[in-house]
């Protein structure tokens, strides 16, 4: 446990070498799913002109935003999401990318919020988009790769799934039950609070329409077959790359923000015990409202926060044991140790010689007991310790996790170490 | 060149996928030198309370910190540099680690200066520290990686030099000149200005202390054998490691920040025409004062930055060599191409057979013509494409740096491919 005198300010968190190898796991498994996707990397900066978030949400900021003056006299804020920044560097840029842009960032991103379990206020969001491509072969690709990620760090079916919705069903039943076309926003609120609110609560929001909360559960619960043909095709698609048991149509899902145009969908633990671990959608229109009308491109996409996955982890078995073997000590491949304190220089000629081949290599800063030597050598998780001797140029060479040890000198050393730089 | 309309705020960056692919070229070679070295990764947070900056600098905040108030009126900063998170987390879990810490970090700092070359408000610092051992294998451990960095980057030493010097001789040369210890901070000054001062200044000030400043620059010009025994020690552990080229004593270096207690260097271009590359030395007491006083480790770092090294690296023909192949389009292993759009869920099939096996796989979102399907493989730098038609499950696999192209079953594209994921 680290001291608790030393502490970062509420909901940030400090990554010591141990945690950062998560935090390492974590990055490495989406950059590695992503890249398989043929997504590329992008990054947005950290700070961002105030003016950018406001046009993105239509003026209403949110209330926990890191926002300040900076000495210039300009309202900046430290970055609450990647979206807004994503639209601006596309339409930027998207004349030197071939479309459709599939881009993905890995960043940091800054809530003012009540710290509590899965909710901080520096957290990290893997971000993947496709922009320049209205099909339904977007959605599919892009939920394909949110499933994959879960799949990558060890759940299965039988942990999460993928609720997706449609807004257009949404729209379409508020056109049939003559709800005014500038009261849609405020209808999809409703319904977005539908499983949250108690039902006395629905019911008089709804009034306000003339409908009934049955109704609309009862719709809900049996949605009419081909209620949304964009889901249809998109399920028929996932079936084809063999993910179609990971997903279904669940319309309580509408995604708060009213920037999302078709498609939507949420990422939950099957018992649905915490916050959602990835949510998106389509959302066709932000990159026109973010360059006032200068670009045009449809987009979709979504974000998983590096919070709740790792409760999840913790919470699934098969998980937790992919992780821990991604954490186990591994910080070099060799530690030198030296037995003859006057043959210093040859280990330090010996240190270069293998770190200039590739290999990871720890050595002694300072004179030490043979014992303490190997014992720091077994605590980073070296596979080899080398014994610098009187008898230097040969070596003795001591595999760690079978305490075998071999006299060699340095040709065969070399030989002998090589082939396990993988 | 991006859109001019759809700019960040002056002194950030954008990093569309091609900025990102140089920003992961230097992450990478960071890393990769670090590990060979045996360094772990950590990661501060990336706003801290101002307390912590105003303890190490010793009450004198710089001027360009991006400070403010939240909203729990806390007084805070978005961090300008590294090492003061550095010494608290240390100072926080060193118990649970076994000694000498080896730690590096790649991150972003803020600071409000006047952007110009070189200088930004959000740029990358990458820190490398060992604290917890105070010996000269340490110094020569952290100058020896230093190099290494720069040597993976393609530089030799006809480009960079390190300049090593140790404020203990100019602590000592004060002492013998009969500087009063507590001016022996303004005296320290007086020598860091001493090639930017014009000569009549530094006389001017030198006249406290009843110097002349050309005694001083006869000094720094032939400074006495011996007078730096740790330089010696750390020369002769480099020369061991092949690395003594590299470096020269040079006591013009003495690093403007307080908190140095012993060796400190700095990394120019050979030209001199640039600002540091990197900088740092030992600084044995600031974790102590990070702690008030409650862990005492005696540590020693640097931090190089990213913009001055990308502008050195555009200078250097080999080492511009080096970024230009890690920049060379590389988004996929194999973009599948479809010639019968009826065979399209097939494709997907065989993205997600060919994407569960590792392979990077792109393809088309939506219904296009061949020849443009062939052009956005090329452009992605896919090694192969696949093309998908109405023989299926026969497939068309095609070399795209050859042109080559062969008919093959799924068996045998597997096999042909899956040697190629390295």
């Amino acid at each position: 446990m680290p001291d608790a005198r030393f502490q970062p300010l509420p909901g940030f968190r400090d990554f010591a070498p141990q945690e950062y190898a998560f935090r390492a796991y974590l990055f490495n498994t989406w950059r590695k799913v992503a890249h398989r996707y043929g997504f590329v990397e992008w990054e947005a900066p950290t700070i961002e002109s105030t003016e950018l978030y406001l046009k993105k949400s239509g003026g209403e900021l949110p209330t926990q935003l890191f926002r300040f003056t900076d000495q210039g006299e300009r309202d900046i804020t430290v970055r609450p999401e990647l979206t807004a920044s994503l639209g601006r560097i596309a339409a930027a840029y998207q004349r030197e990318y071939t479309k459709p842009l599939k881009w993905f960032e890995i960043g940091s991103c800054f809530r003012y919020e009540k710290p509590q379990k899965g909710r901080l206020r520096e957290f990290v969001q893997f971000n993947a988009d496709i922009l320049g491509e209205a099909g339904e072969g977007s959605d599919s690709e892009l939920i394909a790769l949110a499933i994959d990620c879960m799949r990558e760090f060890g759940f299965t079916a039988n942990d999460f799934e993928v609720r997706i919705s449609d807004r257009e069903v949404w729209i379409r039943y508020a056109a049939e039950h003559g709800v005014p076309e500038e009261q849609v926003g405020d209808f999809l609120a409703i319904i977005d609070k539908f499983e949250r609110d108690r039902p006395e609560d629905s019911q008089k929001k709804l009034d306000a329409f003339g409908m009934l909360r049955a109704d609309i559960e009862a719709f809900i619960q049996n949605p009419p077959a081909g209620c949304s043909p964009r889901y249809d095709a998109v399920l028929a698609e996932l079936d084809a790359r063999g993910l179609a048991e990971y997903v279904k149509l669940d319309l309580y899902v509408v995604r708060g923000l009213a920037y999302y145009t078709g498609l939507v969908f949420e990422i939950f633990d099957k018992g649905h015990s915490l916050r959602a671990v990835a949510g998106g959608g389509r959302y066709n229109g932000l990159v026109s409202t973010l360059s006032n009308g200068a670009v045009d491109m449809p987009a979709t996409g979504f974000a998983m926060g590096d919070a709740v996955i790792a409760h999840l982890i913790e919470a699934c078995p098969a998980a937790r044991a992919l992780r821990d073997a991604a954490l186990r000590p591994n910080a070099c491949d060799v530690c030198l140790v030296l037995a003859a304190p006057e043959m210093r220089m040859q280990m330090l000629t010996l240190a270069s010689t293998l770190r200039d081949a590739g290999l990871r290599v720890d050595l002694p800063l300072a004179p030490a007991k043979m014992g303490n030597q190997l014992k720091r050598a077994e605590k980073i998780g070296a596979r080899y310790a080398v014994v610098v001797g009187a008898e230097y140029p040969r070596v003795e060479l001591k595999t760690l996790a079978t305490r075998e040890s071999v006299q060699t000198d340095l040709e065969s050393l070399l030989c002998e170490l090589l082939p396990s730089e993988d």
